[in-house]
């Protein structure tokens, strides 16, 4: 008769502590959003099969959650041969016209084609909502997970790309860490980078290449580039190029002289050079930004600046990322609309709080006081100062029954509260509250009033 | 090549100024929650089919979305005979073992079930996340929508029935309701109706009907109760119980005298007295509690106290419900475990908000402050100003591009921010910001300190 459940492989289950925790990383990170003047939307999880398909790449395809129309799902299936053609791809789209969504950046280029009208451009929006990917679960890879991104759209200009590094700076910095990095290039100056090598063809073939040379080292990258038919001297300019040493700007000269019969690449280092500008005007408290020019995040759609985000202190991947894109809801029928965002890993984040211990620094918001119930007339003394504490915006419960005293301080200690307060026959008669600080042990009595002051911490 | 996109049936897009009130309806509940010691926890969308199903009645089961699985999902098929039993219903369980969820006290049952030894009981959780079903769509209902839950587990006593109610008084006054109805009912008051009518095996017969009284009238309940064979003497208890006027504690006295048969039912009068006697110390300040012996709610589940919100001043249906359902984890293997809770529909509550204009009460967050663009210069000035502002806390932006100023005053106006600031050549000069307040049209020039105090309301 009974079952013992469990969940779905890739999910996860949020218990109070972790939940205060992700909530802390969700509202710091929607303040400064919020700062920033972006303005939140939301969309449905199940978007239609062919808003998704085709937007992610044929393994991003696979990797969509498809739900099963409601019903009599077969009946749209009576010409479908299944002793010929048991193929699960060609009956897919007979039984299943929705999906769960697979990021926010898809939802929000049919949302702002679809609303178009309403929108007031430049629009910058953040969402915060998860996404589903039916990818082979593994430590730190979930099927479920957040999403945290914030955009800006109909807009070309490059205070937009600077304002983004300030975001990064501003959030990171609330979120508690005490440095980050953030890594910046310009899709045009790997393009230029290609143009100037002699191989203006082969932009992705190397972008794939040299995303894999902090694992590889120069050697095997120089080998795969040769494998891809990148031949040697090419690979010199290459590695010229992306291994300079210099800081930013130095790096912007460099450039100016080795795109010089590169258009695109010129145009890379403009852009480059105008948002580090424009970053003198953002005081960075948190971040070192760094012009990195291997950056290359393997992605196609971008087309100018691209973000990473790297921790300190730790070895761990990134932490967000993201970049410009040109046209993104052209294939909405929505031509020209250029967009920046960035992305911020609230898992990943949240992992890296705990490395670095940074939730300790962050107040968390808990329980904090619990009241012993002691039955009779004690209880209604009791009930009445809970009200008075959660008047005051005190956390505060009081134990449901008059139970053994034994295992109402269990209890409490087991709630993580911070306070057991007790109102004896004694503290009854005084009009007293006994305060029992479970963190040090502590014990002290109190009348009310001083009691809600000493809880609140004045 | 492009698409016009479209979303699902029965699902919303949510913009700006939407979210803004959802967020403060979400906001508003959970900070309630939190003073009254329930926390947090999130559950995945995603549950084992087999934690669903049977869970909901057969109806139900029918409006779970099922997720196909993921890979080739045909391959479990080999041996169904697709010519032979072309039947959705056969297939289903090989083609797929996932569904989203379709409430959250189940969820929350296999939550508890799961994690039992790490929790401390009494668990008192609040829950807020969509839950998707197949439901027919129409006006005001949604195929996703959030519920909003707080439950307590592990604790029998009524003090947890009573603070539920509390609960509800204190957030709807916090959304700014002036009134609202509480109904309050006990489900073994219902059975100790149907054993003093004579009809103790009729009691679920007698609740669906009961329950339509408000939309039918009591001649066609009685019809209804005749025909499901409840004679006309059991008819006239019923109708004497139930249509019984006097107060709360009027009612409590007329009943004790109703049930001296009944056990059941003399327990449930018992247990409804001591919940009103408890609310005596909790001071309502927008709900009118009522015990409505007509109270059913039709759900099966019950067995002790049942809720249910009604708006006042306007003719609207149900603003939130719940009750008290005995051994709710014994499905999972866990017996015993008595659970009380309350739900609140985040959609119903907005459409009501709506109707009684309360959104303009609360202030919503939005942009403060749009800073226009003359490029040159002033653009660095504005740009440093920008900065300022951020840091006083002031949701501000600088609008992009040195745009034509009615392009940027109308795209101010659009975007709805409350202030549009400009620093000209006059205004850098003199170290000054003029303001244009949008709502009044208002303008003023200030010194920069006193422009972010003004902007701040001092």
């Amino acid at each position: 008769m009974s079952q013992k459940p469990s969940i779905p492989k890739g999910t996860r289950d949020f218990g109070p502590e972790v939940m205060s925790r992700r909530e802390f990383i969700f509202d710091t990170l929607k303040s400064v959003f919020r700062k920033y003047a972006y303005q939140p939307i939301e969309t449905p999880s199940m978007e239609k099969l062919d808003v998704l398909t085709g937007k992610y790449g044929e393994e991003g395809d696979r990797l969509i959650f498809k739900i099963l129309n409601s019903g009599d799902y077969l009946r749209k299936t009576k010409n479908f041969d299944f002793e010929q053609e048991r193929a699960s791809n060609k009956l897919t789209p007979l039984i299943s016209e929705k999906a769960l969504r697979y990021d926010l950046t898809v939802p929000f280029a049919r949302f702002v084609a679809m609303n178009q009208n309403d929108l007031a451009f430049p629009f910058k929006r953040y969402q915060v909502q998860p996404v589903w990917r039916a990818d082979r679960p593994q430590k730190g890879r979930y099927r479920e997970f957040y999403q945290c991104d914030c955009d800006v759209i109909g807009s070309d200009s490059l205070l937009n790309d600077a304002e983004l590094v300030a975001i990064y700076d501003e959030a990171f910095g609330a979120l508690g860490f005490s440095a980050v990095r953030i890594l910046l290039n310009n899709r045009k100056i790997l393009a230029g980078t290609a143009e100037a090598a002699g191989v203006p063809d082969q932009l992705v073939d190397m972008c794939v290449a040299i995303d894999k040379l902090d694992k590889i080292g120069e050697e095997k990258v120089r080998q795969e580039l040769g494998q891809r038919g990148i031949e040697t001297a090419s690979q010199d300019t290459i590695f010229e190029i992306i291994s300079f040493e210099g800081d930013n700007f130095a790096k912007v000269e460099m450039l100016k002289k080795a795109f010089e019969g590169s258009e695109i690449g010129q145009k890379g280092v403009a852009e480059m050079e105008e948002v580090l500008n424009l970053l003198k005007f953002f005081p960075l408290s948190t971040a070192e930004v760094e012009f990195d020019l291997k950056l290359a995040r393997g992605l196609e759609y971008y087309t100018g600046s691209i973000y990473e985000v790297k921790a300190v202190g730790v070895e761990f991947g990134s932490l967000g990322g993201g970049g410009r894109y040109d046209d993104l809801t052209g294939i909405f029928g929505v031509p020209n609309l250029s967009g920046v965002g960035i992305s911020f890993g609230a898992d990943r984040i949240y992992d890296v709080m705990e490395m670095l211990d940074l939730f300790k620094k962050v107040e968390l918001p808990g329980i904090q006081a619990i009241l012993i119930n002691f039955g009779g007339d004690e209880f209604v003394a009791s009930l009445e100062f809970l009200q008075r504490l959660r008047q005051a915006g005190i956390a505060a419960e009081l134990y449901p029954d008059a139970a053994k005293l034994k295992k109402q301080f269990k209890f409490a200690d087991k709630r993580n509260a911070r306070y057991a307060l007790s109102i004896g026959s004694a503290e009854k008669a005084n009009g007293t509250v006994a305060i029992k600080d479970l963190k040090s042990g502590d014990q002290i009595t109190l009348d009310q009033d001083a009691a809600i002051q000493h809880l609140l911490g004045h």
